[in-house]
């Protein structure tokens, strides 16, 4: 797929004020940017180490993938996602199709941070839930 | 600590050999490194999307920490640590212990790419196992 960075790390977190001082003492670092995404059922905090945005997530809802997350997880937070910035998300779910990767998501929808993303599911990507953003033109 | 940026994300796989065409098709390279690791009871295998690795990790014997991780979690793999690269792993150690996180390594020890390393304790990381890496002067 040639993807040319890792968008971002999302990490599922029980509380994002519990947790962001932690991350601005490992980033060394403020937040910059406090988002929430109401489609998705979460509030994101992000941070940026290098190239990487590291994407906190908090669940707005029990019917919150992060709240599922959560809860399967021992009720801790961890790493939930990795995102890959592709030139076409259109283009990488056609490749991901066509190699027979089952997708959770058709077409590219908007993510946080004016992305448009797209999931690709777990069970085709070796246990890690896979997203592909695209940035906006 | 002020990390440089994230120099690997660790992903555990039951098997290098079956999950290597997925990383290849997911990064559009070739792994460019197999390596084993003695110490760590694993063995390897480095691709690059930007300026971060992708450690795949298989498991050499069932006491590696890769084949205890795979068992937690129903005999799947998955993203395994995220590692930060710092100036000095010594100096961010002392400024993680001063910060009351809870260390699995003491000291700076040798790890994969010639990189000394050191973890901290995922309790004290948000459920993140974290590493710390210094490239080689």
């Amino acid at each position: 797929m040639n993807p040319t960075h890792i968008e971002h790390l999302g990490i599922a977190v029980t509380s994002l004020e519990e947790a962001m001082p932690f991350f601005e003492f490992l980033t060394g670092q403020k937040c910059y940017s406090i988002e929430e995404v109401a489609d998705q059922k979460v509030k994101t905090a992000f941070f940026k180490v290098g190239e990487v945005k590291i994407e906190l997530l908090e669940a707005t809802s029990p019917e919150s993938s992060i709240a599922k997350f959560i809860e399967k997880n021992g009720g801790r937070g961890g790493v939930h996602h990795v995102a890959f910035n592709v030139e076409s998300v259109e283009e990488a779910l056609k490749e991901a199709e066509a190699a027979g990767i089952q997708l959770i998501d058709k077409c590219p929808r908007p993510g946080a941070e004016h992305l448009m993303i797209a999931f690709l599911h777990p069970k085709s990507t070796k246990g890690i839930l896979t997203e592909l953003c695209e940035q906006p033109k």
